[in-house]
């Protein structure tokens, strides 16, 4: 996965910083052209400097294009001649037109005079580079972690935002003039916008439209009508939906609540157990999100779902004494075997006289380990295992034990679990180990059944 | 889970019924606030008495914030240094700036006068308290059983009508004055109240609209249209998805009765199977209003859901006299095993000469039980159980049972029925006693067949 | 299932066809009123007859209502006490307003003068009988097979309609009146229509609105805007989600064949595949609307299940010459076990050489019946069975069947149709006479392969 | 499926090019008369010319509609008698009322006058061609490869221009005259469209609004608001999710990516590995548009779906060397077997040890095999395989193959392999072979270990 780059001739990896900075400032410089040019091209008297500076920016954007190695199947390329030919599929002749200074012609020959009306024209090509602005956006989306519904309601409102203020730019050159209003140029441009809001909004005051007497007014107006109600109604009516799936996980959660309830409702459960029900649900959501992230990891490749279930149960591990021993192979293998479950308080985990199949790691909550008679043996706390002694010598449970609170608890299967002692005998060795050490300790606690050993 | 609670220093439990009362009390002064303190802002001559009122609550509750102790993993915590700590990174300062009379200085400097647009802004400061109402908010949202939607909807409604209020006490304000117009307050909030909906709801009738010579209007209406169309646009577009929420069973079932006429339609079924199978969706919708709630038992955990079928099928099981006898346990264990079933009036549940898998309990309707030359012998109704003989005896079935009405029948197969009998044995000898006492009933039948029993 | 009718003391069956009609009659009045009696309320200058009959229908109703037997969990009550409770719980009250002449005293007061506001708005008062037009159309609703999404729509367009013409009443009396505009009734009415659907409609002209000095038309206005604009934007939000629904399997099908699209599209599939895999959805939308009716077939209880199958496959069934003569329960159970399948024109069936595990059955379509080398040994048509060959004797197919255009096929395993001949002896013979028959044909077929048999 | 032609009697097969040219033709016509002819009616002085040649054109369509062969379930009928009758039940009549010119009596009587309103509504007559259009385009539709939702957008906004183009053409005639505006035919038409598309879009400026006291105006305005702010909003309603529905692979993977997203930040899972997973979905939407087209791929009948797998595999079938010598029949059966399956870089494909139990082919991307002290013996790049030496041999993995980038791989199992060895003798001695020399090359290459050899 190496690549030689060669930064010889001034030649840009295509993953450079500094390309990145560039493309950074090119989408800010096309905002910032979306907005000023169609103010120049309505109200400057003269050729605005910032004009010349942003179609001198958009020329060195020229250059660097012609320096950036070219992304192909089998890694860069650094070649000139291919840098050109695909660079020419793509943006050149875009890029060129909003580079060129087409009005210098026409503004040397009227030069002294205020511009005419295909020089003001001509100062809106440089917009053209607005094309090329979701070419940029593409980099910036692909390597950051912002949320994609995000970026999509900020692009929507951009939109409505700069077809708005183009609009409203038109309609100070084309609209009516009212007399006895102020004529600055801030005092039209706003009632231009306000105009243009107005009918974009479909409020439609009436305070500001088109003198029926010209029909150039009229049909602009219909425009305007035709595309910005459009526009604003399909963003309005994204905008719902964008804003539902801002947080995928809380939608899902709360359509589930919903469907929960009217269960509730549906079949009259009692008010009792209704509420245990919504207990579970919060408890849920407030420690998992709403659980049920499995499709999410069995999307993913075997060795990246590894990777995102080791980060997820680390603390598990981490707390299981004899897991911290063993190396990272049986870690990974052990965690794919886990199958995690909830317990709710007051709830058996483990009943005494079962016949057990399986044992248990518990990852938050604590348990009572109890004898038949209810007498408590011990507390159990975050990290403790157990259920494992019926497990080994395949008898029956020889206690109770029933969750204290709500408790996260890992169940590993005996099958998975002979499997592994099978094919790693240090883990074997350990389980023998701890299980001789549990049983000493049992020992004692039974001999004194009255003071029950809290071990946290 | 008992929690030792520690009331001295007037320390306050966090699920304390008080806390609850105060807290329902604040979300009510905080919503009279929004709508008061912008009235005062525009119309007070003096400095209002319920001003003084409101901040002085909202300095209670700072005290009463400081006294709550705070929830945390391993509990509650009681220590004054704590519950600091945690307020400090939450609500402390917007609660300090509610609580504290900003305009207390201005208005002693120059009292006397009508308050000043600086002292008026500074009535607004309070309303700050409205970013805590999620927080009050939550407490409830978990604990009550109410649609989560419908709270949504009083949400969008109360959002709507908060900004629509705030936007027409600003035009009073800053709106243009029509002369001829009765100019008292009330006469003017109601108007602009009037041109605050007619711009909301995109009306603009035209009527009171910015005099267009003063930026300031113009821009204010600016802002109340991408404000307040937007959010009435997202309400609507909103309404129609939660409206059809509300009742997540209904929609589910509409859209399933939607799809079965669809099937129905392009199959071109005859009529009198398309009413048989509209009649069986009435029959699931008002029994159990839609079914197939399978998919909210699965994800419950094992104790809840059981614990619910327990509540679902409590009256079948107390129907089935050799049901009421046995413990929770075995009812516990029988219900998992049931599986609900619907039969049609006239179908035949179980037929002669069969081989029988499987028993079942009638929930819901009644049965025929024939020979084969069609002789009724009997009429079982709801909490009969039958097809037992040939299960115990691994003989054919040597009658017909045919639905009478809709049924609702639970089965519980072979595999089941012996496994339960082997760990039950107190079960299977209540089996064979009932075996023997039916097999006596049905010999007396079959000796004057003319004369049906009727067991209801 | 029958029910003992008692029909002394004019008791009425609750599913009597007189009373469908009288419910029908009643729905179409409700409608009458909300339509009328607004206008009387506005214009009328004298008792309207219609408004007296109106009222007496609506007696007539209560009286009706009495008669009828009450529907319980174990059939129909005829007692009149029952009855009475019965009525007394659901729209007693309601009726009762409606149906009493509360204006009549009043009237009788002021006889000879022009109904007063009191008396008009007594006017009013039947049209609480509204409440109940649900409670009419839930029966009409579950006894027909209308589409409910058509259903739905009628019902948004009427309560828009009635609450636009209720808005433009209330505006006849509370709007201002224009100087030199017609005031005959008529024009009013349509001004204040045009006024209301103006307002709802959003488009706000603005020629007509209320007089600003007038609060109580300005409160009107703002009412309307908000009842009006609300349902305006609910009902539109909604019916594009309506018509999407009123063919599901057509939706259904666009929403798959859109995927189809992205899939050809992004796969560059090239176009004679596509084209090829079009031609097939289209056969599929064509024939079975889309297919995939699994879904609904499997929620059916087995009996309607059954029933279904076999009127949708009765064509194939009357087609195969043996399965004609086989009494229904065989039918059924051979009905349960067919697999549909679909071939496109060239696709081989079977190829001569492989080891059958199944037969198949024409359903329609043809097929060519092939040798190694390609000679056409025969041309079958629809209800031709094929594959049973080594089906019954073990062989490997003998030969070559290929579709000759798109075939729907149902095919029969190996398990299945050993199942059935050894559980139907009679189905065993007809199979092995059949076979016979074919062997002969075949045999004369191989001795002159010049000349193919068709066989349609 | 050859269909025998008769195009004797200038009969024309319904699959027909000229057929097809003509209905094109036809839909523009029909198209352009929708826009024509309401002008014609509007605005003409006398019979245009151009109405006369469009009646001529509809008239030739009956013509040739009389020509064209019904297809039938048996393919095509050629008989004029039963083409008649078919005609008859479909599009018979409205064609005609579209070809006669029913102005023309009208016409003739009072000549040399302007057309009066009869005449003019006359002129309308033909526009009933246009409920043809839907069964014109079904044609198109069903053969053309276009985005079907593409396809209903044009038809919104056909549909919403046409709608508009008609009320406007209608106002121009029963609209107010306002004096002092330019009143030649084009602007006349401009106003009228411009208060169209204000009402519409529910803007309404209101400059331009019915005469009030003339009730006929104000009732078309109340029908053109009620139809065309129907129409609007209904199009609006739908735009948004016709524009979703445009790349559906595209929209599903934006919300897996909503997905993933939600599941990162809810569980904080650190950046490293977010990026990775990040990574991995760009690259799948990169090389596959999402993957996971098994949906589309099962829903196929077999022969398609093989069809569609050999095209989309052919790249990797072509590269693999053993493969190019077997025959289609075989290569059919193998990529059935195949699982695709994708390894990011650094991950282990095959880990030395391992019991292996299948083999590899490398679609895209490149391996490294490695020895157990992490030496470099080989580079494998796309089409080659590896893993099947333990596979032939029942022994442990006898290297590390580690993917070097993002690797596209296809698995074999070993039941599969073994199945086709046994199937295909020769594809058998081709494995030997292949094998063979793999082990005489790494028998040279464990020699010299230093020189890893690099095998593209």
């Amino acid at each position: 996965m190496t690549d030689t780059k060669q930064e010889a001739d001034f030649l840009i990896h295509p993953e450079n910083t500094f390309l990145y900075i560039w493309q950074l400032f090119m989408v800010a410089l096309v905002l910032f052209s979306a907005i000023s040019l169609p103010l120049y091209a309505v109200f400057a008297k003269d050729i605005p400097v910032l004009l010349i500076i942003i179609v001198f920016l958009f020329f060195c954007d020229i250059f660097i294009n012609l320096r950036v190695a070219v992304k192909t199947k089998n890694g860069f390329c650094w070649e000139t001649a291919e840098i050109l030919k695909s660079y020419r599929k793509g943006f050149f002749i875009p890029d060129m037109i909003a580079a060129l200074p087409w009005w210098l012609p026409v503004a040397l020959l009227f030069k002294n005079e205020e511009p005419g009306i295909i020089t003001r024209f001509l100062f809106l090509l440089p917009l053209i580079k607005i094309l090329k602005i979701g070419h940029y956006l593409q980099v910036f989306e692909k390597s950051l972690t912002i949320n994609p519904t995000i970026i999509r309601l900020i692009k929507f409102i951009v939109l409505v935002g700069i077809i708005a203020h183009w609009l409203a730019s038109g309609w100070v050159l084309i609209g009516p003039v009212k007399e006895g209003l102020p004529a600055d140029d801030f005092s039209k441009y706003i009632r231009a916008l306000y105009w243009c809001i107005t009918t974009i909004a479909t409020v439609g005051y009436g305070d500001i439209s088109p003198d029926l007497s010209q029909n150039h007014q009229i049909i602009y107006t219909m425009f305007s009508m035709i595309l910005g109600v459009g526009i604003y109604g399909y963003v309005i009516g994204n905008v719902a939906s964008l804003l539902a799936n801002i947080d995928v996980a809380k939608a899902n959660f709360m359509r589930r609540m919903e469907e929960i309830n009217s269960f509730i409702k549906n079949k009259k459960i009692p008010l009792e157990i209704a509420q245990k029900i919504l207990d579970y649900y919060n408890y849920l959501w407030e420690t998992q999100q709403g659980g049920n992230d499995s499709q999410v990891m069995n999307e993913l490749p075997q060795s990246l779902s590894i990777e995102v279930s080791m980060y997820l149960n680390k603390t598990i591990i981490q707390k299981v004494p004899f897991f911290t021993k063993m190396n990272e192979v049986f870690i990974r293998e052990i965690i794919m075997q886990l199958e995690p479950l909830i317990f709710l308080p007051q709830d058996y985990i483990v009943r005494r006289g079962e016949f057990g199949d399986c044992m248990f790691f518990l990852s938050a909550g604590s348990v009572d380990v109890k004898g038949s008679n209810g007498e408590l043996y011990a507390t159990l706390g975050e990290g403790a295992f157990f259920g494992e002694m019926s497990l080994i010598r395949g008898e029956k449970r020889n206690a109770y034990i029933m969750a204290r609170e709500y408790c996260d608890v890992y169940r590993l299967t005996k099958e998975s679990f002979d499997e592994l002692r099978r094919k790693y005998p240090d883990f074997d060795q350990q389980v023998i180990e701890t299980v001789a050490e549990r049983d000493a300790m049992n020992k004692k606690k039974t001999e004194k059944p009255a003071a029950p050993v809290k071990k946290q």
